[in-house]
Formats: C-alpha cells, structure tokens, sequence
C-alpha cells in the first residue's frame, strides 16, 4: 500500500511560509465571505471570477474585460465599488455568463500569497462546496494544506472549523501530524450539528452581524454543500469544475 | 464598574506582533519545557535563571558567574552542554542557589522577542505554575497575551491548552474577543481530566516520547501547581516571586 500524504492546517497566512506551499494542493479558506462567494457566483453561472489584492486593479480589470467589480474592505463594500462580498448577492440572473472581478481583506490576498509561494495547485473551499472540496482532495494523492484566511493575520474560528470539517470526512486518507488539524477537527466534531448556533461566538459574526447586519450571510457561508462546484486556480482565474 | 482588561491566546511566535505586547502582560508558554523546567528551577531555589538565544551565549555566560549552562536543540541536550531541559534535572538537591543559563528552541526565543517587542510585564507559565499566573493576571487589570511558543513557529496543542486552562480559571475577569482563547478554552475543558491521555496525539509528544522516551518529563510538565512560582522577567533575568 503506497503510503499516505501529509495534510496540514495552515491557521494563519503568516505561518503558510512553514508548510512549503510548493508542492502542495493549497486550499484557500475564507468562510465569511470571499471563498463562500466564490463558490456561489461559480455555481450559479460565473465564467470565471479574478481575484485581484486592490479596488483601483478591480475597478481596471472590470472595465477591460466588462466584468464585475466587487469587493469589500473591513466587512463591507469597498469604497469606489458597487458590488461587495457577498455571496448573496451573485444568484444566477445576475452572475450567469458574467466574469466576477473580485477582491477582499483576507480571502483574495492569501490567494496571492499561494501563488507568490509557487503552490502546486490552488482551489477555494467554504462550506457551500464543502463535499467537492474533499472529493478533490481524497482522489489527489498529494500533499494539502488547508490554509486559512483568517482576520489580518489573526486566527479565526470560521475558517478553523472548514478545516475541521474536511478533515472530519476525508483524513482518514492522509497521514495527520498536526496540532492544529487536530483541534480544528475537535471544534467542528463539537459544533457541527449546529454551526449557526456556534456562530455567535466567533468575533468575525460579532463584525458582521452586529455591525452590519448579515446574518443571511453567515448563514449561507454556513450551509454546507449548496453550491457544490470546485473553485480551481489556472492563470490568474478561478474557474468552476463542476462535480 | 470599571471595565475588564483584554486577553489573546497568541497561537505562534509569529503572530505575537499583530496583538501590540507593548502595553500588555505576556505570559511565556513552552510547556513541553522550557517554562515547566523554569518553574522546577526557580521553585527548588535556584537564585534566578537567565534565558539565552544560543548554546555559546549559555556557556559564556554561565562561566563568567559560575553558572550552569543548559539547554537543548530539537528535543536533545544541545551539543557542548551537559545539562539539558528536563525539569526533572532541577532538583533541590542540584539547583538550589544556583544560577541557570538556559538555551531552549522555542521558549527562550519567544522570550527575547517579547523583549525586543517592549512587552511591558513579561512571566513564564505551564501546568506547573498553573494557579501562580492565574492569580498574578487576575490581579494585574493589564491587557494581557497568552503567548504560546508552538514548535518552530507552528501552533502546538499543549501550549494552547496551558492558554485554554488559564482562561478556564480567570477567563471571567477579561474582556475576549478571541478566537484562538475561544478554541484554546474549548480543548481545555475537554480534556482537562486527562491531559496525560491526551498527550498522545500531541505531535510534540512523538518527538519527546517515542524518539527519546522522555514521558515522565512529559507527565512534569501537564501537572499542575506542583511548583507553584511565579517566574518574572528583569534585566535578563526571571526571578521567582513566591506565592
């Protein structure tokens, strides 16, 4: 029996450096919102979404290409733009055919990070497409790295728990020596009969909710498998396979 | 009623710059060992104890005052010292009134970038020394930084768990907005009755274990308030304050 590749959870941008992105399969992470938004504009029809690290590149790129630009700053739609991050907003009637120019606080720039650590192949991954997620994965045979968005750095729960919840269907297929996949996978064993019940104590529902009254949003990034499309990084586009 | 301090769980080395040490008390984590031979150290009466960032500082040093030079490097005595991070080693019997220059891989480097951070109070804690911090932060009204000294950067369960156990005590007279503390609490209070069962499928526990068969150094270190110190860093020093 061939043996089993490593798995990884990267809990913050900062630490990716430490799990030698290079020959690995880099899942991108970012719950609320940029990776659950992906995952619905692919789903409901987007030829393609380019994730870009500033508004002046989205709003440039959108006008060459006549896409869409979108995207938020500190949780909410950035300045210049008139389309944000979420992922409700992109159903089919407005999406279909359409390319999403898209750039946010975490998601997109550790995106860019994966590329700029030369990551053998990167795809986006939030509850919505959870299960493609880890088909792609449990067929791959290579090295993962769950790699984790977070706040600025900063290490948040949300994106923990996508980790936890694909290590929870699929580890059995990877070798885990991982302290912190370890614990991501506890905390979604823990909560995962009631995630939007978890939610409130995560501070990113607190920037959200409280402050901007998103609630239908955490709740979709929350629902796992209703845009099961797989979000896969190819010369500067995510594009869909559908599964 | 005057509003609560702050507190962070500091997952890595790496992240201790995001959470601003400068007006903070941090607490130094490494409990697997360099902070539970500390505690041993200074609660069997060594004078004091003076961490440093390599073996030639530790020798030199320790020569000049007629210290004992100790420390390792990936698990092991380091090369040219003949004491190592054992708490075990730290006996009465050995240290008492002597002064121990200690090199470790994780824990003296965070130190020193505490330092270099201007962290306004810094301590030193694990199981061991458990009520001895909790006291001191629940009495301090400062910001305070549980900083886990993880494994070369990366995130380690044990560390984590000393950050969870703490805020499992005096979480109550904070204010956590925490992601990392909210986790760290969680794995807390699942195994807080057998953190030595759980010890197993901590990575940092094959590393000492299987490879150098150190389990009841390991046993030491998730023990708590068996050397119940207060160890405080000044002028390149931790010195004990007896509780």
């Amino acid at each position: 029996m061939s043996q089993k590749p490593p798995l990884f959870t990267v809990l913050s941008p900062a630490l990716l450096h430490l799990y030698e992105p290079k020959d690995s399969i880099v899942v991108i992470i970012d719950v609320f919102r940029a990776t659950s938004t992906i995952a619905a504009a692919l789903y409901h029809g987007a030829k393609y979404v380019i994730p870009v690290d500033s508004v002046s590149k989205a709003i440039e790129i959108s006008r060459k290409i006549s896409g869409i630009a979108a995207g938020e700053r500190d949780g909410k739609i950035a300045e210049g733009l008139h389309h944000g991050n979420s992922p409700l907003e992109y159903s089919s009637d407005f999406i279909k055919d359409k390319i999403l120019v898209l750039t946010t606080t975490n998601g997109t720039r550790l995106l860019q990070m994966a590329v700029d650590q030369s990551a053998q192949v990167i795809i986006s991954g939030s509850f919505p497409n959870l299960a493609a997620v880890c088909d792609f994965l449990a067929s791959g045979q290579k090295k993962v790295l769950l790699s984790c968005a977070g706040w600025k750095d900063r290490v948040n729960l949300e994106d923990a728990l996508f980790a936890g919840a694909v290590i929870h269907y699929i580890g059995k297929y990877f070798t885990i020596h991982c302290d912190s996949s370890l614990m991501a996978k506890v905390m979604y064993e823990k909560n995962k009969n009631d995630l939007l019940g978890f939610a409130p104590q995560m501070t990113h529902y607190h920037r959200l909710v409280e402050r901007f009254g998103l609630i239908e949003d955490i709740r979709y990034c929350l629902s796992e498998n209703v845009a099961p499309v797989l979000p896969v990084y190819r010369e500067g586009r995510l594009v869909a396979e559908r599964i």
